[in-house]
């Protein structure tokens, strides 16, 4: 069989210069725009159903807000808020009036403004996986969280274009102090990647702390970021409607400087909402538009992402499932429920699995796909995420990398013209006959296929000789070579130095007490 | 956490009675229908272009046809026919004229009328894998195809409610005589399962012993089964614009038998097309517009399924590659094509894994993904491919039956009404507390959710307790024990004894000539 192979050499791309020279090959960095029609699971009439069940929920039953600064925004407003329950309920009329401010899309700017992310429309950002406690890898096992194994994720999120920003702390650093950890781990972002990030809301302090050492990473102050963000924050809903203390002071924190919060009830269908599609759809609508409005009145036009997470519990353990057939369907009802707002829409290509096996392929991209149909701008844990999230898994990231660039692959649109048509090829080439020598073929065939990094696409016998490896033991060499191919991005040593001031300023101001 | 296992045993549903007495939960017998609409991924103009391209195709270039009588029928219908060469070429407008006899639907119907297959529209069926020469699992190991396996994975397709159809020899039964040996594969396909099978179609002796098979297990004539037919059959094209002998005569075959044959040009880009998704879908195109034109001169108004396989080599190695970026893209575009002609859609969810691995899941469901989005109504060698398909494995089998299920589920549309909308299910629980015990979650927490049969939702330490299986260790478990739950259906003796009459017959005339 002939093939192009000795062509290589003289006429080589930069991928093909890569993987010449043992690189992993990997996509440019670009930031996807998904071009084909998002897919609808509900009709129009069904959007409108959930949205007419989701405002009466916030009629009559409403949302607990236990901040007092969000009761006092809502009170203003007009709602009715009941102090001694701290529910605050609101006519449907206001809570559109509300989020109407809030903007379709927005950009999030990096310290690399190469890098600036496009929120909203058709652009998806893929981002890390964002809180587990643990860490694991097939060479050292499983292990509790810490800076070294953060730093090292990080530096993978960096290496690898598939990658846009990163989550909130990719895994807790224990041996850190807990009130000042996000520090360091703020500090890890920008110093190892120059991608945008994801701060830590438990409260005002952490989300300024973000806010104000990205500005410094970017040279700019805390008015100029407020027009241009540079991080954003996931705000979980502790459903069924009830948003806590420092979660909503988090939010008013980022909303007032102008930072995009991702309001994101976790509704777990059988244990945090109804049982059913509709009645999980609908809590996360009205817990998600709560937080949208609450983010208008800290802030009009302020931008603000509808995030979901509805998915559904195993009903005979209650733990919870991720890339089921239901989350699948509830991440496309969902896209429908936030474009029938104009927000730009988060959701989550997760899985269950406990090993990085056939089923965290298939549920991820269960997930993914349902993602990517139901237009998600940001594409939230999707590199790295196993246990249901309660650990950050290095085979699982190389995993994540190789599904995101398939996915990525599968968005750049066919193209159709005179050449790609290839009619002289046909006619040039015989019944039965092949393509390998064909002058169209040698003219692009280094850039007519992704080239994968995981799948090994060799035959049996030749795969049996180079040892019969697994994807997932394939992904322990990857992400090992990864790491000795990484380079630290440039940083002025100005800014080295005010970030390095500004931590130890703030380290020493929370001492023991609240960040 | 209350859950409501204890309600559990009062009340149980079918599945659930199913999981105490520990049997392999699944999904009832149905053919599932997509309720949503088609993706897109080219523009209606792009689909017009490709289908102009394969009219001058087939008009400039023409397809090598080694069938005589095949040349003679479209001959006689007025295309251009040089005998030296073969080379058949004809107007577009006699393509599209010979074309538009075939029908958009049909049924396909096996010895257990509840079994039926409706083809076109909606509709889905998936069939297990055919072909491959080789066999694995777990426990014994990597083997050539034999008897004792085939007639294993014919009992689970039965046994397995997710499989709608069997391909044509899940593996080759290589002790047995070439010639003869369709004739036992039919037997256990009719024998051990009471499903629409998939006739060998190399030469016209194999396909007419098929229905004749057919036929005779559902007690009806060779001119009853025409009217209602009962086997498939693929026909490959030899790509590059090549139909040889055998192929060609099988087809005629069919048709005139009025049994449905789909005819799928295996357009390998890169190798077998030119290297561009434009090309290789025109090429497709032509030919398979080309095979369904034959099956109408052989009998107008007969069924007829477009079949594609475009998919893309890897250009380091010309191996074949399955589930990529460029493969998934054409199985979209080619319902895009089917449905321009009002044809049932055959497309493939297949992988070039050599191992049931993270792979092997990640390709698989990226094909079957553009599968269903591409509204393919026959999805083949939907399970137990693998190796690109020189093996049938009982590993992949299983993971493949529980994907399979997964794109089931999510087919089932969202239900929104009073009732799963749940308000009062909602207003009756407190903020920040939980539905486990509403009785809204008992009256539907058994059917709510897809139960998984492959898939651990336990957490870390449960898992870990339970040996720490991977999902393709589990899948060893789960082929062994429904083989032990395995029941062959029944049959009349008096179809048994005229079975084995017709194979001995029929036998004893092959002898060791042609079948």
């Amino acid at each position: 069989m002939a093939t192009p192979r000795r062509r290589r050499r003289s006429n080589a791309s930069p991928r093909d210069r890569e993987a010449m020279a043992g690189r992993i090959p990997q996509l440019p960095w670009k930031q996807p725009r998904n071009p084909y029609a998002p897919l609808k699971v509900i009709s129009d009439d069904q959007v409108e159903a959930i949205h007419r069940a989701s405002l009466r929920v916030l009629e009559e039953l409403g949302i607990e807000l236990m901040s007092a600064e969000g009761r006092a925004l809502f009170r203003a407003a007009g709602a009715q808020v009941d102090e001694a329950s701290q529910i605050v309920r609101m006519e449907g009329a206001l809570v559109e009036q509300l989020i109407s401010t809030a903007p379709s899309e927005f950009t999030l700017t990096s310290r690399n403004p190469d890098k600036a992310l496009h929120m909203g429309g058709d652009s998806i950002a893929f981002g890390m996986v964002a809180g587990p406690p643990s860490v694991h890898d097939a060479v050292n096992g499983r292990r509790s969280g810490n800076m070294d194994d953060y730093e090292n994720f990080t530096r993978l999120a960096h290496h690898f274009n598939a990658i846009h920003i990163i989550g909130n702390q990719v895994c807790a650093p224990v041996e850190l102090p807990a009130n000042s950890r996000h520090l360091d781990t703020y500090n890890a972002n920008i110093s190892l990647s120059d991608l945008c990030f994801h701060a830590s809301a438990i409260g005002a302090g952490r989300a300024t702390d973000a806010i104000r050492m990205q500005a410094i990473a970017r040279g700019i102050s805390l008015a100029e970021i407020a027009d241009s963000p540079g991080v954003t924050t996931i705000i979980s809903v502790n459903s069924p409607r009830k948003f806590d203390d420092s979660m909503a002071d988090g939010l008013i924190a980022m909303s007032r400087h102008g930072q995009p919060p991702v309001v994101t009830p976790f509704t777990l269908m059988g244990a945090m909402t109804p049982v059913t599609l509709a009645a999980g759809l609908t809590q996360q609508n009205a817990e998600a538009l709560f937080g949208i409005a609450l983010s208008q009145l800290a802030n009009p036009g302020s931008p603000v992402v509808y995030g979901a997470y509805t998915s559904n519990v195993d009903m005979r353990s209650g733990a919870p499932a991720f890339g089921t057939p239901e989350n699948t369907k509830a991440n496309i009802a969902s896209g429908q429920l936030a474009r029938r707002y104009g927000l730009p829409y988060r959701a989550s290509p997760t899985s269950a699995s406990n090993a990085v096996d056939a089923q965290a392929a298939d549920e991820t991209q269960m997930a993914m796909w349902s993602c990517t149909l139901g237009h998600a701008n940001l594409q939230y844990h999707a590199a790295g995420w196993m246990e249901g999230g309660l650990c950050a898994s290095y085979e699982k990231f190389i995993l994540d990398v190789e599904m995101i660039q398939h996915m990525t692959a599968f968005l750049d649109p066919i193209e159709i013209d005179e050449g790609t048509l290839a009619f002289e090829a046909m006619r040039d080439v015989p019944t039965g006959g092949h393509f390998f020598g064909s002058p169209h073929t040698m003219d692009r065939y280094e850039t007519a296929f992704y080239q994968p990094m995981l799948s090994d696409w060799q035959n049996y016998e030749n795969w049996e000789l180079s040892g019969a490896k697994t994807a997932t033991q394939r992904a322990t060499d990857l992400w090992q070579q990864a790491l000795r191919e990484y380079e630290q991005p440039a940083m002025e040593p100005a800014v080295r130095e005010e970030l390095d001031a500004y931590i130890a300023t703030r380290k020493q101001e929370i001492g023991t007490g609240d960040p």
